[in-house]
């Protein structure tokens, strides 16, 4: 991967970055040495050194075995349980469809209409479950797991239950382990050291992912590949710390918001899951950027403007992939009533990296700082690249912001209200 | 439609509200009379109460016609051309699937891979498509046009033809224009005095919605109403006022970011037009609000903690749906592993409910005023409802902030830069 800056340098100052590392040093040792806040949870650090090939043969062998016997594979999950898995399999088989399971996710909102057209579509298909809860009792994915057991109940028999139900969860505790040992039902862990927003490599995100055909090896190989890069603690040669000192340094001149940006629709989920882990670790004690996502070209033609001219108070990251993937040849068209003509021999890949590089120079001529990170093609590798890139940078901002980016105390306020609305005992 | 500013109001003083509803008084007279900035495209503002019948049943006639013969209806648009009519549909016919129709949306993008997938998946099938394009050279719709056309043109004869493409453009001008002459296509017409972002009432938006089966009269019913209302600029009796006047405050007190979210995953690309609507007309000359969208609950797994905790720059603007749609029963479970039997009587649409109204007040409790914009129902005159009250909202917080809320000069600056790299002579 590489992170190009040629647009965003000229707003920071040399003297701005010595200073900088100076922070980034301490910070890569509390981090290290687990002396910061929030070192309870640090088990992502060196998970993508640390996974076992058992673990990981493990979940290949149940992939399997769902993808030879199921139809539909419904993912239970909200937030961490649910954007990591999502966004790889988005990013790596856009619109897959074939002879192998499709995947759905369920669980991910307490909106009755999308759960009813989920158990609409199910009707008569070979059904098999993942839920994934660290603690078994979070409302979203409880419900939808009620209503999907309780339809698999009159479908199945209990025996017939055990191949179909797989669970996520946090090993010897809470409501879902229970079960899962009770009626026998598979089950894989969570470490209680990894909080949701850092598990997309543990089973969270692998099971499903492997379910789809991705190769979860790539996957580890590629975070285990930035993470020695990690070792490095100098932004001139990790980029990954390079990214986190400036995004610091942009908060700090008062660019409020983050706008994650990508000419790949592939990329989506992705930015999603990027934008979870972003928020949930840095919005805290009244800071942290606000992270948004944009797909260029559509979203041009909606931000682009406001990108343009607007407040200057955004900055860009651009994701990018370097591989060409799909393309479309360009017809030529004797009226050429569109002026296209000229643009012939050339793909629609090739207008797509044009437009990317018109709208990079743009957005830097009005002023916007912009950066961009590309991986070399749209592979399991690539995925565990940018994965472990983001967690690790995460970790960094977070502490050169001063607050723990491991907690996220304020996601309980609206439960607490909700809870009381309900009338729960 | 109903606002409820109950937690906004405290963070407003009488006096602001007395002293900004005279700007209004003079941004209402400004659009009435046609003498603000940007006043050659006003063709928006009486548009529902003088679209004729005829019209409307032309557009129905058309509809009719695609209905009954097409197995799949493409829409080539981009923008304003695209997201009005997604909305729509998206909101009125989630899901939707039967004997209608597909609706697919081409060309708002340059991505060659979404491209390439629709193209596939078009094998066989039997196609009308609809191009929507104010100057027929937008290079988004004008590659997906040329894509598509050259595989129309493989495969059905000219005559055929003739049924199967449907225009939609500027009378007497432009290249899609004379094409559509010149083959005899059948054609509909966007006033040049309405812009892109503002044209979800001309045919650009209605054809769409009715081939997908929505009452488009009902639609431009509930619009009309609402420009009823707006014949008032008293913020006390005007609601789509009140909402310009206190997000213009906001927006003065430092509150850059508007977030308009909602608990009806229907809303989605509702809000994704009214996001464009927003930041097009506003995001000029260095000011105009950041709009963010969000569904949740399952954004609050997201950007939930960074609302809560985060930086005090942000409001927020719910949006809800009074009616209930479809819902589903939480069942009973003898083993109670979630704790959640308490809830047994209710459904999950009532659990989503009191999650809004926990939301609600848990960000007001974190200091984030917000209020909520609430319609009866997700019906085609809720929809007009919604449309015209964010369209005309925009045109007085425009002129409050002193730009011209109907140009979008910022948009050509990355196409300028792109037909350079492209080579276009």
């Amino acid at each position: 991967m590489k992170l190009d800056t040629g647009f965003i340098d000229r707003y920071i100052k040399n003297r701005e970055l010595d200073l900088i590392q100076q922070e980034i040093n301490d910070a890569h040792k509390m981090l290290e040495k687990g002396t910061g806040a929030g070192s309870g949870f640090l088990g992502w650090l060196h998970l993508p050194s640390s996974t076992t090939g058992r673990l990981l043969a493990d979940i290949d062998a149940t992939a399997d075995m769902v993808r030879r016997s199921a139809a539909v594979f419904i993912v239970i999950g909200i937030g961490g349980s649910y954007l990591g898995s999502r966004a790889g399999i988005e990013l790596i088989n856009p619109g897959y469809a074939g002879d192998k399971p499709v995947v759905h996710f369920a669980g991910n909102s307490i909106d009755p209409e999308s759960l009813s057209n989920l158990i609409k579509s199910l009707k008569g298909k070979d059904i098999i479950v993942n839920v994934i809860s660290k603690s078994g009792t979070t409302t979203e994915p409880a419900i939808a797991f009620r209503v999907i057991m309780d339809m698999l109940a009159k479908r199945y028999s209990r025996k017939e239950l055990k191949r179909r139900i797989i669970c996520t969860t946090t090993k010897g505790k809470g409501g879902l382990w229970d079960m899962a040992q009770r009626r026998g039902y598979k089950s894989f862990f969570i470490p209680e050291n990894v909080g949701g927003r850092f598990s997309v490599l543990t089973p969270v995100g692998l099971l499903p992912m492997a379910v789809s055909g991705i190769d979860i090896k790539a996957i580890i190989k590629g975070a285990a590949a930035v993470e020695r890069l990690c070792k490095s603690d100098d932004i001139d040669k990790n980029p990954c710390y390079r990214y986190a000192a400036i995004r610091s340094l942009m908060y700090r001149h008062g660019k409020k918001i983050e706008i994650l940006a990508s000419f790949h629709s592939r990329l989506f989920y992705f930015m999603e899951w990027a934008k979870q882990l972003l928020a949930e670790s840095e919005g805290k004690d009244g800071k942290g950027l606000f992270p948004a996502t944009a797909i260029f070209s559509t979203d041009l033609h909606s931000i682009g403007q406001l990108i343009q001219e607007g407040e200057r108070n955004l900055f860009e990251t651009f994701l990018k992939i370097d591989a060409k993937g799909a393309d479309v040849k360009i017809p030529y068209c004797r009226d050429n009533i569109d002026n296209l003509n000229y643009l012939k021999p050339k793909g629609v890949d090739f207008v797509n990296r044009m437009a990317y590089k018109g709208t990079a120079l743009a957005h830097s001529q009005g002023n916007v700082p912009n950066m961009t990170l590309s991986v070399k093609e749209a592979s399991a590798a690539s995925l565990g690249e940018l994965i472990y890139f983001f967690q690790r940078a995460v970790g960094i901002s977070g502490y050169l912001l001063r607050i723990n980016p491991f907690d996220q105390p304020g996601v309980e306020a609206y439960k607490k209200n909700m809870f009381r609305l309900l009338g729960k005992p």
